[in-house]
C-alpha cells in the first residue's frame, strides 16, 4: 500500500471528530449513538493493525471474548489475599496471576500465607498500569527508607494510638543527619512517570540533592549531557543517546558511593525494557557492583527507629531499595531466558528478578507485551517490605494495602485469561518470533540507506530511525523523540515489534517510506 | 426467598475457588479455562443482582454492548485536549464527557480552548476511580499552596533550566514561616483514600499539625471522639456518629480560623455522598462561613514566590483550596436539584459545584452512580489551578498533565455511552425513583422494630441498621462498620439503593431478616 492510499483510507473524512460525540441535555438518539460508536469502531479497526509506534499489543481477539463480564462491576478493593465483604470480586484469578508472575520472577511463594515470612512475595494486579505500580513502589521505598512504620508495626502518638500520617515522620539525628533522607537514582532512559512519582512523593533525585547540597562535587564528568551544578540530570546511559539505552553501571556505582558515604539511604530504579530503546539494564551485574558499596557504608541490615515516641523500638532494615521498572520486559524476558536455555535463542538476558537478593519490587504492564484493552499490570514485592496502610477501613473488611481504593476485577480477569490460554512453549514461540521480526525490520530499514541512522539493539523489540514524513508517522502511529547523536540533536521515531505486528505490515511500512522519498525528505524534520 | 434458600443457591459448592483458576506451566486446556470462566460468570449473575451493600451499580447491560471495543487497546495517554501521536485513543468521547460534567457542575467552558482563561475548566476521565482523582486534587492543592510552579511557569535552577522535582521546593521565610505549609481539613465521615493521599503527598492533617505544634490549644472540645493532644482526629460530623454524616460547619470554621491565624494555607475536602451515610456536606454554606476567615487572614489573592532562584517573580494565588469528593453524589445530586426545581422532589440539595467560587476541584466516580464495569470517574478543576507537569515527554506528544501515564480509553467510552443514551428527564426519573426506594427500604426495616436502630437521611441512597447474621451479610454483600451511638460502639451494616436494586430485592431482604429472627439475633455481633 502506498502512502497515498494510506492517507485516502485514513483520511479526515472517515475519522471521528468531537462533533460526532456531543451530548445535548436530550441525550442522543439510539440511531445517532450507534452511528457514532460504529464510526469509532471502524476507525480502530483501520488504525490498530498498523499502530506500531508504542509498546502496546493490539488485535486482542481473546480479550473480546470476555464481553459478558462487562455487565457487572467487579471490584477487588483491598488486599488480594483477604477476600473482604464485597463479593463481586475476582481475587481467585488475581491470586493465580500473582502466583504465576511470582514463579516467573523466582519470588518465594509461601505454602501457607497465614504463616508467611518477610521474604515471601506480596503483590497485586494494577488498575492504572505501571505508573500506578511505580508510584506504589516509590511510596513503599520512601517510607521503608525514611523510617516510617511498616505493616504490623504499631505506633503511639500523643494520648492515643492513631493511624499515622507522614506528618508524624520524625527526624532521627542520633542516627546521622542523612540516615532517613533517601536519594533516588535512575538513568537518562527512564520513563517520565518516575520523575512524576518522585515529585508526588517528595523524594529527591540525586541531581537535585547534589545541586542543592553538594554543588560542583559530582564524582563524574559528563560532557554533552544536561547538568545542574555539575550533576547530570539522570544517571548516564551507556554510550549516551547513541548507545543501547542501558544504565552505565560504572557511573551509577560512583554516584551511589558518593551519596552512601554521606549517610543517605539509596533508592535505585532500573529499567527492563526502556521506553524508547526497549533496553534492559543488567540488574544482577549492577547489584553485584553496589553490594560492597552498601556494605562499606553500613547500609545493610541497619537499625531503624521508626517510632518517634519510643526510641527503644527499632526495626532491622536495609538502607537501600532496588526497584525494577519492567513495564515492557518483565512479561517477556523470562521466556527469552528459557528460549536461550533450550537452545532456541542465542542471547541470555540479564537477570532482573528476585534471584537478585537486593531487588525489592518489580512492576510489569499487562497492556504492553501480554495485551489488555485497558491499562493494567502486576506489582510484586516482599512481605517484609510492605508499608503500613495509613488506615484500616472496616467498610471493605480487607486491609487497604494497595494504591487504588476500588480495584478493577476485570483487569485481573483479562490478565488471567491471557496466561491461562498459553503454555510456556506458546510464550517462548511468540517472543522468539517477535524478536526475529524486530531484526528483520531493522534490516529492511537499513536497506534504505545509512542516512536513516537505524538503531536496534539485538534482543530489543524497538527499532529507531530518523523521523519520516508526517503522514507516515500518522498512519503507523509513530512516537517521535529528539535524540542527541554525536552531539547533534535530531528527531527520531521508533517502532515496537509487538506480537500483533506482522511481516506484511513491516513490508508495507518500508514501501510507504520509499514511496515518500524517505530518507532524503527526513532532514530537518522536527518532533512537535 | 428465605435465607436458607439463599445459602443453598449461593453455597460454597457453586462458588469459585482458587483451585478453579490455577495456571500450570502448560497453561489450561480450552475446556478447563471455559469451565472456570463459566463458573465465574454464573457466580456474578447470582450475586450481583442482590449486591447492595456498596455504592456501585450492577446490572450493566448497556456496558455489555461495548464488547467489540475490548479487541483494541485504547489509550488516552497525556492531556485530554491535546491528541498527541497515539492514534488509538477516545479523546473525542472523553471531551464530550468532560463538557457534559462541566455543564452539570456549572463550570466555565471556553469557546476556544487555545484561548482559555484561568477560570475555565480543565479535567480528565479517571482510570482508577475517585481515589485517583482525590490524589490528583491533593497533589495539585499541595503544589499550588506550597509555592510550586504552575502550568506555564518556567523556573531556572543552577546552571540550566530543568524539570523541577519537589526537592527544589523552597522555603519562603520572608512570607512568614507557615505561608507555604498547607494544613488539611476533612470530616470524620471522609473516605479513607484521603488519609492515604495525605500520607503519600506528605500533607499534614490539622490534628497531626495541631498535636505536633499546638498541643492542647484546640479551640474545640470534642467529648466522646478520638483525639491526639486534644485535637479531634477529623473535623467533627454534625451530631457525631449518631448524626446524618455531614461536616459540622461551626467546628470547621473554628479549626480553620485557628490555623489561618497562624499563617497556614488551608486545604478543605468536602464530601458529597459520604461512604457510609451518603451524606452531602453543605459546601456553599461552609464556604460562606470560611470566606470572611480567609479574608481576615490575608489568604485571598496573595503573592506566591514560586521561583527560589528569582525573588522578583511571583504569582497571585489564593491561600486556600476547596476540594469536593463527590465520588457518589456528584453524578446524581444535580438531577435531584433539577427534580426539585421542576416540582418533582421536595428537597433542594446544597450547592457543591463551581457556582461556589472557592471550589477548586471536584471528583466523581463513574462506577458508582452511573455504573461502569471498572473503576473510573471524572476530575474537574480550573486551568488556573493546574500544576506544572514534572516532565514533558516528547514520546506521547501530549502534555503529561494527568495522574496516570497510560489512561483507559475504554473508560471514557463507557462513561460517554451512559450519558449519550439518557436524556436529562431519564436521569431525573431514575434518581427520584432510587431515593423513593431508599425511603421505602428504611420504612420496611423500621417495621421490624426499634432494636434495629435504622438510620436514613432523607435524600440519601444509604440506609443503615444493626448488623444482621453472617449469611445475610454475605448473600446481600453488606459492608459492616462500627459506629459509636450514644457513647456505645456497635456494629452496623448499610445498603445502598443504587439503580439496579429493585423493590422485590428489598422485600426479599426484609423477609430473609425476619426468617433469621432478626433483630433479636443482632446483639453482640462484631464486624470482623
Amino acid at each position: 500500500m502506498t502512502t497515498e492510499q494510506l492517507i485516502q483510507t485514513d483520511g479526515p473524512t472517515g475519522d471521528p471528530t468531537d462533533a460526532d460525540f456531543q451530548i445535548s441535555p436530550a441525550g442522543m438518539t439510539h440511531k445517532a449513538r450507534h452511528a457514532a460508536l460504529d464510526k469509532l469502531s471502524a476507525y480502530y479497526d483501520r488504525r490498530a493493525p498498523r499502530a506500531m509506534g508504542y509498546q502496546v499489543r493490539q488485535g486482542l481477539s481473546e480479550a473480546q471474548t470476555l464481553g459478558r463480564f462487562l455487565r457487572h462491576h467487579i471490584n477487588n478493593a483491598g488486599d488480594p489475599f483477604v477476600d473482604g465483604r464485597f463479593t463481586v470480586h475476582s481475587r481467585w484469578l488475581e491470586r493465580a496471576v500473582l502466583d504465576y508472575y511470582a514463579r516467573l520472577w523466582h519470588a518465594s511463594i509461601p505454602a501457607d500465607r497465614s504463616n508467611a515470612s518477610d521474604e515471601d512475595y506480596w503483590g497485586y494486579v494494577l488498575s492504572m498500569g505501571s505508573t500506578e505500580g511505580n508510584l506504589y513502589a516509590l511510596w513503599n521505598a520512601r517510607d521503608y527508607l525514611d523510617g516510617n512504620a511498616l505493616v504490623g508495626d504499631r505506633i503511639t502518638i500523643g494520648d492515643g494510638e492513631v493511624s499515622r500520617t507522614t506528618y508524624t515522620r520524625a527526624s532521627h539525628p542520633d542516627d546521622g543527619p542523612n540516615a532517613y533522607t533517601p536519594v533516588a537514582f535512575f538513568s537518562q532512559d527512564t520513563h517520565y512517570s518516575h520523575l512524576k512519582g518522585m515529585n508526588v512523593l517528595d523524594i529527591a533525585a540525586f541531581y537535585d540533592m547534589g545541586a542543592d547540597r553538594y554543588p560542583g562535587e559530582c564524582p563524574l564528568t559528563s560532557p554533552g549531557t544536561q547538568t545542574v551544578a555539575g550533576w547530570p540530570v539522570g544517571v548516564p546511559s551507556t554510550g549516551g543517546d547513541d548507545g543501547p539505552g542501558t544504565i552505565d553501571i560504572d557511573a551509577l556505582a560512583a554516584l551511589v558511593d558518593f551519596f552512601a558515604a554521606k549517610g543517605h539511604p539509596i533508592l535505585v530504579c532500573f529499567n527492563v525494557g526502556s521506553t524508547f530503546k526497549g533496553a534492559c539494564d543488567d540488574v544482577e551485574g549492577a547489584c553485584a557492583r553496589l553490594r560492597p558499596i552498601f556494605e562499606k557504608h553500613d547500609l545493610v541490615r541497619r537499625k531503624v527507629h521508626y517510632d518517634p515516641a519510643d526510641p527503644n523500638v527499632y526495626d532491622i532494615r536495609d538502607g537501600y531499595w532496588i526497584h525494577v521498572d519492567a513495564a515492557l520486559g518483565g512479561a517477556y524476558l523470562p521466556y527469552v531466558e528459557k528460549a536461550h536455555d533450550l537452545g532456541q535463542h542465542p542471547w541470555r538476558p540479564p537477570v532482573f528478578d528476585f534471584r537478585v537478593p537486593e531487588v525489592a519490587s518489580i512492576v510489569t504492564s499487562g497492556h504492553k507485551y501480554p495485551g489488555a484493552p485497558f491499562p493494567t499490570g502486576v506489582y510484586l514485592s516482599k512481605i517484609g517490605r510492605q508499608i503500613s496502610p495509613p488506615n484500616d477501613p472496616a467498610v471493605i473488611a480487607s486491609p487497604d494495602t494497595t494504591f487504588a481504593g476500588s480495584r478493577s476485577g476485570l483487569a485481573a480477569i483479562a490478565m488471567w485469561n491471557h496466561l491461562a490460554r498459553r503454555s510456556e512453549v506458546d510464550h517462548i514461540t511468540e517472543i522468539v518470533s517477535a524478536l526475529r521480526l524486530a531484526d528483520y525490520a531493522a534490516d529492511r530499514l537499513r536497506d534504505l540507506g545509512p542516512h536513516l541512522e537505524v538503531g536496534h539493539t539485538p534482543n530489543s523489540l524497538s527499532v529507531w530511525f530518523r523521523q519520516p514524513a508526517e503522514q507516515v508517522v500518522d498512519a503507523y502511529c509513530l512516537a517521535c523523540v529528539p535524540l542527541n547523536v554525536n552531539g547533534v540533536q535530531r528527531d527520531f521515531s521508533h517502532i515496537y515489534l509487538m506480537p500483533h505486528v506482522t511481516q506484511q505490515v513491516i513490508d508495507e511500512f518500508v514501501a510507504a517510506l520509499k514511496a515518500d522519498g524517505y530518507p532524503a525528505g527526513a532532514a530537518g524534520r522536527k518532533c512537535v
